[in-house]
C-alpha cells in the first residue's frame, strides 16, 4: 500500500466545485478520480484537503490517494495529466507516509481573493477576479482585518450552522493593492463554509466606506450572519496553499 | 456626421477572428456591429485597424465608426458595452476628425506574443500563452531579432503571397523573460498575414537552439517561407496598441 500526496491546480469556472456528486461529472474530485482510475486500471478514491465551492479556483489544492502499490515516476504528472482537461492539472505528486490524509493531516490553509476595481471589467481577468468598480480604502480594510485575526467563533461569517464547532484561528490577513488590482490573503487553521467570501464582502464594505472597521468586532460577538457583509462571488477566490505539520510549513 | 475612434479589448478564444463573415455570428467585428446597431437603432458598420486571426486576442484593437450625428456620453462604454459579451469590451471611445479611418490612418502597431516555458501548462494562463516547455536562450533570440529589425521584404514570413507589397518596417523587437514567462514584443508599421506568428516560431527555434541566429538573414534574402520557423499558435498573440500620426504616437 502506498500513499501519495498530490498538489492540484484548477480553474474552477466550468465546475460544480471540488466534491464528487452523484448526478454530475463536472466536479474536480470526480474528474480526478476518473482520470487516475483510468490510468491505473482499477477504481481509486481521492481525498481533498477540503471542498471548494462551484466556481472557486485552486493554485495548490492538495489531495491524498492510497494505491495498492508503487506507481512509476510520472504516473500522476504524466499519464494522469494527459487524461485531465486542460483546466485541471496535477502540479506535484509525492510518496508520503501511510496514514497521511489530505484533510485530516492539514494544519492550515492560505486563500487569496482577487478584486478588480477598474471602471470596466478586465476582459482577461474576468474569470479570475471580482469586478468591484469602487475606490477602496485599503488602510481601513487592513484595520478591519486586524479585528478578525486570532482565534474566534466565526459563526457570524458562515452560511452553514451545523458545524461541530465554528471556532477557527486566523493567523493573518493581508490586504494589498497595485493599480486597479486588490488582493486579500487569508491564512488560518481552516475556514467555514463561505467564510472567506463573507469575510471578503465585509472587508469590501469597509473599504468602500459602507461600514466602519469598528463594526467588525460586533459580528464576532453577536455571531449574527445578518450583520456581516455580502457573499463575495466565487470567481475571485483561490485556494493557494495547504499546510501540513507545523504552522507555515 | 460624426466619426468615433474606439479602443477595443477582446479575449479571442471563442471567436473566428476579427473580420465579419457571412455565415457566422462569432466574429468580433460582427458582434460589435450588432451591438452598436442595436444601441443606435439603425445599422452601422465598424472598420478595424486590421484583422486578427481566429483565437488572437487584443488589448487595444482600434476601430472607427461613422454615425449620422453625435451620441450621448457613455453611449459606447455604457449602452454598447452592456450589449456585448463579457469577453469583448470597448475601453475607450473618442470623437475624432471626420476622415479618420482605423486602418487607413494607422501608422504603426504593437503586438505581443506570450510564451509559457514551464514544465506543465499553467491552468490560468493556458488561453493566453503558448506552452513551449523548453529552455530558451533569450540572448540568442534577441540576437536573431536584431536581423529582423528595419525595412525588409518579409515575403518569407507570411502565408499569403498575394499582397501588393510584402515590404514592411519593424521598429523594434524586444525579447524579455521572467521565470517561465517569456514575452516577445513587436513594433512596426504593419504586419503581413501570419507574420508575427511566423517570426515568433522562428525566434523560438533559435532560442531552443534548433537553428542559429545567423540563419535568419537568409530567410529575408531568399523570401522562402520554407526556411522560416513554424507558425506559433494564435492563443499567445495579443494586438497591444495601434498608433496614429507620428511613429510611437
Amino acid at each position: 500500500m502506498r500513499t501519495y500526496k498530490l498538489t492540484v491546480a484548477y480553474d474552477g469556472t466550468r465546475y460544480q466545485g471540488w466534491q464528487r456528486q452523484v448526478n454530475t461529472g463536472r466536479t474536480i474530485q470526480g474528474i480526478l478520480e476518473n482520470a487516475i482510475s483510468d490510468a491505473a486500471g482499477y477504481d481509486i478514491e481521492v481525498d481533498g484537503s477540503g471542498r471548494t465551492d462551484a466556481g472557486v479556483h485552486a493554485l495548490g489544492q492538495t489531495a491524498s490517494v492510497v494505491l495498492p502499490g508503487t506507481v512509476e515516476d510520472g504516473f500522476f504528472t504524466g499519464s494522469v495529466n494527459q487524461r485531465l482537461p486542460e483546466d485541471i492539472r496535477i502540479c506535484e505528486a509525492h510518496l508520503v507516509k501511510n496514514g497521511f490524509h489530505a484533510r485530516k493531516s492539514a494544519s492550515g490553509k492560505i486563500y487569496e481573493y482577487r478584486i478588480d476595481t477598474g471602471r470596466r471589467p478586465d476582459v482577461f481577468q474576468r474569470r479570475y477576479c471580482y469586478h468591484f468598480p469602487q475606490e477602496l480604502d485599503l488602510a481601513v480594510m487592513q484595520e478591519a482585518a486586524e479585528h478578525l485575526k486570532g482565534t474566534h467563533d466565526f459563526a457570524g461569517f458562515t452560511d452553514k450552522k451545523d458545524e461541530t464547532s465554528t471556532k477557527r484561528e486566523i493567523y493573518d490577513i493581508i490586504v494589498s493593492g497595485q493599480g486597479s488590482s486588490v488582493t486579500i490573503r487569508y491564512e488560518g487553521t481552516g475556514f467555514l463554509y463561505h467564510m472567506v467570501r463573507i469575510l471578503t464582502g465585509t472587508l469590501l464594505e469597509t473599504g468602500a466606506r459602507r461600514r466602519t472597521a469598528e463594526s467588525v468586532p460586533g459580528i464576532l460577538q453577536t455571531k449574527d450572519r445578518g450583520q456581516a457583509g455580502f457573499l463575495a462571488p466565487a470567481r475571485g477566490l483561490f485556494l493557494r496553499e495547504v499546510h501540513y505539520g507545523q504552522r507555515g510549513r
